[in-house]
């Protein structure tokens, strides 16, 4: 099963403590970019997988979807889900995305935040999750960028100009990545780019648009430490369909 | 127009020695990689854009391609692609990616090797190929991979455990890039890889397959000085299709 870093106490009260968690989607520079990936909400049934704290499960009931399944391996992420919502639509549990089973054809999107380089096993899941999908229905979510990831020590470094340089190495070497990130040793998993993009082809997905997030030049008016967000792709936003035919 | 570098003399004679100028398709270790692409030959109409001497042309008219068109902007590539061979099936003229215009669902396979990174508006060049091709029809491409040409100075370093590492800034600051490649201020293009891949999927093509070439093991221990390419993506490579209904 996955590492449950988030019910970590130091890493849960640092995490908590990032703008994404204290001020919600408007804290997350790339959830502008994710709210054009996403299909019409209305009517829809969706599953967050790795739901966090709720906030964009609460967000897309707001918008009109019919039922929102939020789902995170994290005790401390799903009690304060279950406490910030007195919505009968919405439902939080626990469940690791290593194992995790969907009931077939329950869902018209799965969206997930963050969460998917956690995951050892991502061909399995993403079968799994075409399974779970209505035809015509719709998976989005977001990664660490797998060149964010690669490197042995993935920390800014300069080049002979100065300039803010991110380092790769060992891109093709898929596998466990340990950092500390508000706790030591964080275990997530490195694939590149081609083996998620070809994982979801497999599985039957058609791609309907990949972006890796960069700042707004209003965004870096407003918050210029994004500026350095221009130099490194730091995460990939992919929405993909389940084919009608297929 | 594209910078026509392929006929600078001291270019052309640095490139010339390239191994797999010297020993075509074999001398390229990606190849392997691309062919594993390619739909089958037979009957195919072919059109091979940055053909250079027309080694891949004369190779898919030996497994069968009904007709090959080879384009280059370069005079010295193509007086010696003209030059190898006499078979009238496989045509070579000069032209320019950035102005080319094909006939209408004249070809059932465009192909393209380590060139569209030289071509200015991708977005362009894709549509008009789409246009080319005929419904079900391929395209499938290399190109430098974005990661192997963001860098103001793209060359190896080191991280502090002396591995090999390659840098990366600029990434999201689309455009030109000059390097010194057998000349001085060889000019490219730079896009994001979701640029590409989204210019792609507007065009009207479904994503097949990408892949980002690394050595295999075999390769490796055949040529030793390939390891490095486990470190970073260099090619990006990519088979879309025309589907049938759009």
């Amino acid at each position: 099963m996955a590492q449950n870093i988030y019910d970590n106490p130091e890493f849960f009260a640092g995490y908590s403590q990032l703008p994404r968690q204290v001020h919600g989607l408007d804290g997350a520079p790339e959830w502008p970019a994710i709210r054009a990936m996403l299909p019409a909400l209305p009517g829809k049934r969706v599953a967050d997988l790795g739901c966090g704290f709720g906030w964009t499960s609460r967000w897309m009931r707001a918008q009109g979807a019919f039922s929102v399944l939020g789902l995170d391996l994290s005790q401390n992420m799903i009690a304060r889900a279950k406490a910030d919502t007195s919505d009968q639509a919405i439902e939080y549990r626990i469940a690791d995305l290593d194992t995790l089973e969907l009931p077939e054809a329950a869902f018209d999107l799965v969206y997930s935040a963050l969460t998917f380089h956690y995951v050892e096993d991502f061909q399995r899941l993403a079968r799994m999750i075409h399974k779970a999908l209505v035809p015509g229905g719709d998976l989005v979510f977001t990664i660490e960028h797998p060149i964010f990831m690669a490197a042995a020590h993935p920390h800014w470094t300069v080049d002979e100009d100065g300039r803010k340089t991110w380092p790769v190495n060992g891109y093709s070497v898929e596998g466990e990545r340990r950092t500390d990130w508000f706790a030591r040793g964080v275990l997530k998993y490195h694939r590149t780019l081609s083996t998620t993009l070809n994982a979801l082809i497999d599985a039957g997905f058609e791609l309907r648009r990949v972006e890796e997030f960069a700042p707004t030049p209003e965004q870096i008016e407003k918050f210029p430490e994004l500026a350095e967000e221009l130099e490194r792709p730091m995460m990939l936003l992919v929405s993909a369909r389940k084919t009608e035919t297929r």
